[in-house]
């Protein structure tokens, strides 16, 4: 196994970038193949995302950016600053094909977009303009790992200090929410991997996260592949689990953070949710700022995407052979909303958001706070 | 679509049987195809239960003592009443030898070879003791589907009774409780098939119960067939459905209850029974008596068995190829109990029971009740 500077266990990479070069892994042949393929330009990157090579909202939007800073570090372009300018805006737009409604994408496109098109008001040659395109697409992938490690040592500080009694601490986790779905490290999992670095950590549980098995195939994964303790279960024996074995929190990712705190995330976090709340146990939401959309006064505005049926009735998440019985109706939400008033608090990179005295978070003054 | 004698369209038959002919409907093939087995002897249906042609703890039991029946009926057989005694008693031995943790399936052998033991006692010839032993087997058939008929009817009344102001019901069911896991009709199903022919059922939902997948493969299949309008869930999405459906009760099956009430059913039973409470839905638990162990004081005392960590790192509960991370370890629980506090009323072939007014149920004395 690698090891990075400080001698401490490399975390897995999906994204393997340095300047002129990008490999992304396969997630498609995980967990049975780890394959990284070379992506060399725009042209691969948009293939890389349609095909499901990567996955993931942060993910998908700085493999896209990082696709382009490759095809553009040695291009030899003959044309003014605004024609560089153009042949970015156009190459963004291509890559925003590729997934049309993944939102992180299309946001980022749109920075990049603008920040190219101000270069090129006062750059003399297009150089410049690609450097600056090439800066702010390394900064992406930059900020969200360091994002990451700051939502991760900000939660593995607060929850030693809000649980007492357990020397090492029992956490449970749903959905994959690490180096697979972010630029690295992760999210919840990122809480759990710095738990684990600082040596509180006894066990990792995660669900199997049906239909589209995303805990059994990539958490597990991650998990198995940084040496973390590590037990998967099925999602509906979460409530067992709580009653027969020490649980010390649940901590899971977020889609979509409303002002007041509710909480859109994959299916099944709801019911951890009410589990954890019967049972007396804390529940973490783990996700950097860039989730919470403040526009949103209640999880009641969030409107939840239906997936394809045959996610529930073939194997393998919809890819593999039919399972379920034919001509069964099928109703497959791919996330659900958790109240405010199920989560204990939220861990964001520039700290822990907790409740008032009024037993109600405000993430709107905490926002303000830390800008 | 069959009819039969009421002109009611007929609900699945997962056990065909006439004196002298068995035939068993191939589980291993659903939901795909339908496949009757011929079960001609005890050898056959030693196989056909080894093999999990037939599951279920009631159907396994009855299916061999049918399966010794045919063998018997023509059978030309030289010998005093003891031998014949003795014949029985030995295939009955094989038999159980089959599956042989299976206590129903034990505890019937033991009664039949009692009956047939005391029948030779005061036979004068080796053919009354055979025809005792299939008196008794057919009666085993007949007895527990009219068991489960009495349950669909006495579940169906007291829902109707209990739940006003909606005209139909939404009920939500869990794994397979239906003709596929008893002689027929079944218990938990068997009140779903009742709410539907007196018209009262809106829908059914069923879980697809992981990682087995008894609810997407076995209880979906029997909806479908019976025609009942029904959808199919993530066992991760009860909490959700909860939320934004109506859901007027969850009833599901036993595979043992307690003294005091508290009931041990298939893992994910006690995460519905705690959706179902913080959302103020009805929860039933239907069951025939035969599941009802006086002897335990309360659900601490039942053990729980741990299968196969196959079924969740393999596709199809374990038969399919690899799904999940190597490496990663699993906890794979069987059942899980749900405390008598969570559970609205027991509904049995005997009536419904209910709690006093110290809000908990007298099982002993509605047993006693009702002999």
């Amino acid at each position: 196994m690698a090891k990075d500077s400080n001698g401490a266990a490399n975390s897995l990479q999906s994204i393997l970038y340095e300047r002129g070069s990008l490999r992304l892994l396969d997630q498609r042949k995980l967990p049975l193949e780890s394959v990284y393929l070379d992506i060399k330009d725009a042209s691969d990157g948009w293939s890389a995302i349609r095909d499901m090579v990567v996955r993931g909202a942060p993910a998908i939007a700085i493999a896209a950016a990082l696709a382009l800073a490759v095809e553009v570090h040695n291009l030899d372009f003959a044309g003014t600053p605004g024609d560089a300018a153009s042949f970015l805006v156009k190459k963004l737009e291509y890559l925003v094909s590729s997934r049309p409604t993944a939102v992180n994408l299309s946001d980022a496109a749109t920075k990049l977009q603008k920040l190219v098109l101000k270069t090129a008001e006062t750059a003399s040659e297009p150089k410049p303009v690609f450097q600056a395109y090439i800066d702010a697409a390394e900064a992406m992938l930059s900020d969200d790992v360091a994002a990451n490690k700051a939502i991760g040592s900000h939660g593995a500080r607060f929850l030693q200090g809000q649980i007492e009694g357990s020397e090492r601490l029992c956490v449970l986790t749903h959905c994959n929410t690490g180096s697979l779905a972010t630029a690295g490290y992760g999210t919840a999992l990122g809480v759990i991997r710095s738990l684990h670095a600082e040596g509180v950590l006894e066990k990792a549980f995660c669900t199997e996260t049906r239909p589209f098995n995303q805990g059994s195939r990539l958490t597990a994964f991650e998990l198995v592949h940084d040496r973390i303790p590590a037990t998967l279960i099925a999602d509906s024996a979460v409530a067992a689990l709580m009653k027969s074995r020490q649980v010390d929190a649940v901590i899971v990712g977020a889609d979509r953070v409303a002002a007041n705190g509710d909480t859109a995330n994959k299916i099944g976090t709801y019911n951890l949710a009410l589990c954890a709340k019967h049972h007396g146990v804390q529940f973490y939401v783990a996700a950097p700022i860039t989730s919470i959309d403040l526009s949103l006064s209640s999880g009641q505005q969030i409107i939840i995407e239906e997936r394809s049926s045959k996610e529930l009735l073939h194997s393998d998440g919809g890819l593999g052979k039919q399972v379920a019985a034919s001509g069964i109706a099928v109703w497959n939400p791919a996330f659900d909303v958790t109240p405010a008033d199920l989560i204990t608090a939220i861990i964001t990179e520039k700290g822990v958001i907790t409740k008032g005295v009024d037993d109600a978070f405000d993430i709107k003054g905490f926002i303000q706070k830390s800008l």
